[in-house]
């Protein structure tokens, strides 16, 4: 008797050998290969579609012939009439093994894919999500053997799909009998399995196979904006983003007057937590919109936020957040059903996951940083820095990560700025000053051309230049210092001392002018000292928050520092480093993350081992309390000058040659340094 | 070294060496004896009540001294002077041992203590209620440890008492701060343990000790009525029982014509929904009020109800049961969220049960009279009849239990009689026909009294004599039939032919007057030939159910039957033998269960462990189908008459001398029958 035939399966290596006339996808399945099916072998959903080789194949010791599959077959054909199947392809459930064969899995093919992070990352996503689709035929219901519509279901995914045991919600129950009966019996579920619960739970059901797909949000939800990311669950890929202002501006602009409100105005958490959940649904709703998708397709939604965010949006009162200790009403990952967040938008039956918070200051969202950058895995010590309206820091390595989070405030996200706005077309974000002339050129948000560009003003026509935002204000101080315009104190000079007229007096200190629209119609756009004071203010606690941590790590420098945040995203590492806002380091080891919260939102959407990665690697952090840590404020005040004496940056040695002028012999700004000023001027 | 001191426990018996100075709870729960505590031993809760002994205990082999325990300490004296401990008890976990002792565990004082049913049942309820209070000392949040609030309860209830992991929801934790601070961080909460779940749910919490127990509500859920019984989930007692009627009955008095309902009407069932889940709120609100609790401490509610009621309290439309298969939406049992059916009346966080359904026509109540009755566990062939709109049907012993039901219709409970009414004060409830003088004498609903003894007039002036219920008309037709004033296809003499005047024409047939209160403005209640028509098709019904499960289970006679429901408990066995309601058994072994479907919910209620139980047991019974299966039909049709020509009842011996006399020659009760007896007389 002759050998069953051998099959060699890519890019897996996996092989075995089978009897002739064994589907493919049996086979597959057989071995553990990583081989797609959502209908289980029927041969409708074309899910798991295989690239047969032909030929010698010196590697795997196989020669496949031609014939080494059975004959295309009528059920591949109509596929392929009605969908189009690609050249070479197959349905690994209809082609059947008859001599030895080496098959490759597309990657389209395969359930725990790799998903592309971004372009410019190296970095996957494993596909493993928490929701997936089954096609299942139930058993009809026969009066003498008497069991419900949803036990028959259970039994079919159960014996068809290896899964189970199922729950539902009433809901569900509710329209089962229905969808049942409309599919004849052959229906497809989409079952959520939540890695803390041993049942897994439908979530939505279709008659015959559904073919519209499935997917989920990543919310970035900010104490300023919400940023969320519609992801197909099961490619990976992100159809469309967009982002809303958080509505609980109204009430404060950054997290401790959001607290305050909440502290001073009775029912005030409940206020707030009714408007940012009113903008989730209104984002959702838009987002599906944008990205054509019916919006009930949407059944899951990953939460990434600090803990006020967290607590507001679950409807707990975030007061205790505002003083010692600083307790967490909760701290652990959640998983619970959207309506408990009135998320009315996408699916009734949609699940919430929300990562687990750090510490009562460091959140979800530092959670997702810490999941999408792994400074756990990372050999060399990598401090990555969060910059939002509350800065989360994280400093480790293999052997260790300890987490911090420094209040910023909102001056770095272009609030509490005079000509400060949100990133959006018509904001200034990048600024260049000529050291010689003291003239500045700049760029805005919807325009690749600077402003001594030809065609820049045809180009900014429409936006019109607006004011300035968070990148822009940055490289906006640091390019006056490196100007000499400003002293290593912060002071901005007069147009005396500095021998520019775009120095203007303003009230008893000075402004530098960087665009005057005001002929157009437009504003007139200054950095004012009130801008630089609050610049210093942010850019010292960012600083004292990392020092702290490397006191505590018993370290003077770091190998790599990794800039997140939406913002963080934009800021330029060379003019991060002149203002101080972070510790010295070479240039070419400052690097943006982008928003890697949102990464980890988008990671712990796709990859429900994820989930559990990060519930235990969060309880390894070690969290360290800047708030009543005596010398966070001895950083914070060393800090507050923008020196760099020394040069760590030989592409920055302009600034350092240049004599540390003070503007301000005085000790204050105030009428007395006023008076003095005009006395030396 | 001499040997640790002996205790031993009664009335368990288990026994052990402890070190001196060991506390009696402690020993206790090493040794798994069943000693209640809810403070965990922090002498605040005064559970863990003892009795020790003192002297010589042969059967024992220990002789107790008079200072094996130690002294009564400050903590005993205290709790006696606040609440007083009765005397010769202690406190289990003050009292320490010194020397060997004998402690005797009160039953008050046992977690898994015996409830009786009801006096007139020897059997007893295990209390192992799903929901208990757990006192815990929660720590304090530490600022240099971050964690939640929630986590810490968690940690401290596996550390204190070995429960959990816990899940909540989010109105839970938006609760749990204050809770946690007002109660110094000691707190007692509600704990919910669902065997389907791996986490226990917190359903409740409080500062401090909560000393004002937990409740939960049996819900009994009829066609007609819904009565609830609110049980004390720490001692079993039922502190109050109600009912209301089911408002679904404007939609429909039966079972089908509710089904006809939904499926004629849009939205049908979701209008029944609502009508029954507000009766509910209604009545649980009353209830409350009736026993004086608060209605936020009943945290848990059982549900018994048949099929048509099962899917209509969940929102499931019916009509699939309306016709074959006889398609349940689920058969399985169900644990849910009180809010999930609008339940507001109760605590937000509720945990509903519902017991499992048998078959499409045999519901949760079914399998609740099956948990109570135990046909399975019964040596002899049992019949068990749960008599309502429907009738529950169960036959069997420990080899097999079978089940159907059948369709009585409303007439068993006194509606589409036309002097019906159902069971309340001033309804006719029992009768006794002189079978010489064709005399009636009767007793109504509220009055011990016979009609014709002496103060019958004035016992009963405040009620009046306002209709006949449901045991009041079987009665009735049987002794109509005894006295000879009913030929056995059912048909009422005349009064020429039965020689009384209280057989008076209507129509075209007669009626026997029962009671003529026109006098004192109060009706004239007679039993009509249509009144005895429709008993003969509820009592047929029942008949032919029992007959087909006797048939399937190939036997001719059972051991015994149980007269179960609200008003099975109320039906005389020897009228409902004269009657044939049910098959012909011994009378002395004809017995009311009273409410089984109500107890059955009451054990469920009590004891987590028969949920358990149930659910397995109703994977066993097989279920018949009267619908579909042609000898239904067959003894449907066989058993119209009323017939009892041979004698199984010496004590009835009267009957079955009583010459066949038939008043109807005739096939028709037309004009043609009524001419015949006309000619006749």
């Amino acid at each position: 008797m002759s050998q069953d035939p051998l099959v060699v399966f890519t890019p897996s290596g996996k092989r075995g050998r089978f009897p002739i006339g064994t589907p493919i996808l049996t086979a597959a399945r057989q071995l553990g290969v990583d081989l797609d099916s959502v209908c289980g072998g029927r041969g409708i959903c074309s899910k798991c579609q295989i690239s047969p080789g032909v030929g010698d194949f010196p590697k795997h010791g196989v020669v496949v012939s031609q014939d080494a599959l059975s004959e295309w077959n009528a059920v591949e054909q109509r596929y392929d009439d009605k969908r189009g199947l690609k050249a070479g392809r197959r349905l690994g459930c209809q082609a059947t093994m008859q001599s030895d064969v080496v098959i490759d899995v597309p990657p389209e093919s395969q359930v725990h894919k790799q998903v592309v992070r971004k372009a410019a990352t190296a970095r996957a996503i494993t596909m493993n999500p928490a929701t997936r689709l089954y096609f299942v035929e139930v058993d009809e219901p026969d009066m003498h053997v008497p069991t419900g519509d949803f036990e028959r279901l259970e039994r079919a995914l159960a014996e068809q799909w290896d899964v189970g045991p199922i729950s539902a919600d009433l809901s569900l129950m509710s329209k089962l009998q229905n969808v049942l009966r409309k599919g004849a019996w052959r229906v497809t579920v989409a079952l959520h399995r939540d890695h803390h619960s041993a049942q897994a739970k439908v979530v939505e059901i279709w008659p015959g196979l559904h073919e519209d797909g499935l997917f989920g949000l990543a919310i970035d939800l900010g104490s300023t904006t919400v940023a969320a990311h519609l992801t197909d669950l099961e490619t990976g890929e992100v159809l469309a983003s967009s982002g809303i202002m958080n509505p609980q501006i109204r009430f404060g602009e950054d997290l401790m007057s959001r607290v305050s409100y909440a502290m001073m105005n009775r029912g005030g958490d409940v206020e707030m937590t009714k408007a940012v959940r009113e903008a989730i649904n209104t984002l959702a709703a838009e987002i599906a919109v944008e990205a054509k998708i019916d919006p009930t397709l949407i059944v899951e939604t990953v939460f990434v936020c600090n803990p006020v965010m967290h607590h507001l949006l679950l409807g707990m009162d975030p007061v205790e957040l505002g003083q010692a200790p600083f307790a967490l009403a909760t701290s652990g990952a959640l998983s619970l059903p959207a309506k408990d967040l009135d998320l009315n938008a996408i699916n009734a039956r949609a699940q919430i996951y929300l990562l687990p918070c750090i510490a009562g200051h460091v959140g979800a969202d530092a959670a997702a940083v810490a999941l999408s950058e792994e400074p756990g895995k990372s050999e060399d010590l990598a401090l990555i820095v969060d910059v939002g309206t509350n800065a989360e820091i994280l400093l480790g390595n293999t052997s260790r990560v300890l987490a911090c989070s420094s209040p910023t405030g909102p001056a770095f996200e272009g609030a509490q700025i005079s000509s400060g706005q949100r990133a959006a077309p018509g904001a200034i974000e990048a600024i260049r000053i000529d050291p010689e002339t003291k003239e500045p050129r700049f760029r805005v948000i919807g325009c690749d051309l600077w402003s001594d560009e030809t065609g820049f003003a045809e180009a900014t026509a429409a936006s019109g230049i607006t004011g300035i935002c968070g990148s822009g204000i940055i490289e906006a101080v640091a390019e006056l210092r490196i100007a000499g315009l400003l002293d290593p104190s912060g002071l901005i000079g007069s147009a005396a001392q500095t021998g520019t007229a775009r120095c203007i007096a303003e009230g008893r200190t000075h402004a530098y002018l960087i665009h005057d629209g005001t002929d157009d119609g437009g504003p007139r756009i200054t950095v004012t000292q009130g801008d630089i004071r609050a610049i210093q203010l942010a850019k010292s606690a960012l600083y004292a928050g990392a020092r702290l941590l490397m006191d505590d790590m018993q370290v003077d420098k770091v190998d790599r520092v990794v800039l997140a945040g939406a913002f963080g995203a934009h800021i330029s590492p060379k003019h991060a480093l002149v203002l101080g806002m972070i510790p010295d380091a070479p240039l070419d080891k400052v690097i943006s993350a982008g928003n890697a919260a949102g990464t980890g939102a988008r990671i712990a959407l796709c990859n429900t081992q994820a989930r559990q990665e990060i519930e235990r690697v969060v309880g390894e952090i070690t969290k360290v309390e800047t708030a009543i840590e005596p010398r966070f404020q001895e950083h914070f005040v060393n800090a507050n000058a923008i020196p760099h004496a020394t040069d760590p940056f030989p592409e920055l040695s302009s600034i350092v040659t240049l004599p540390d002028v003070g503007f301000n012999a005085g000790p204050s700004e105030g009428e007395g340094g006023r008076k003095r000023r005009r006395r030396r001027a």
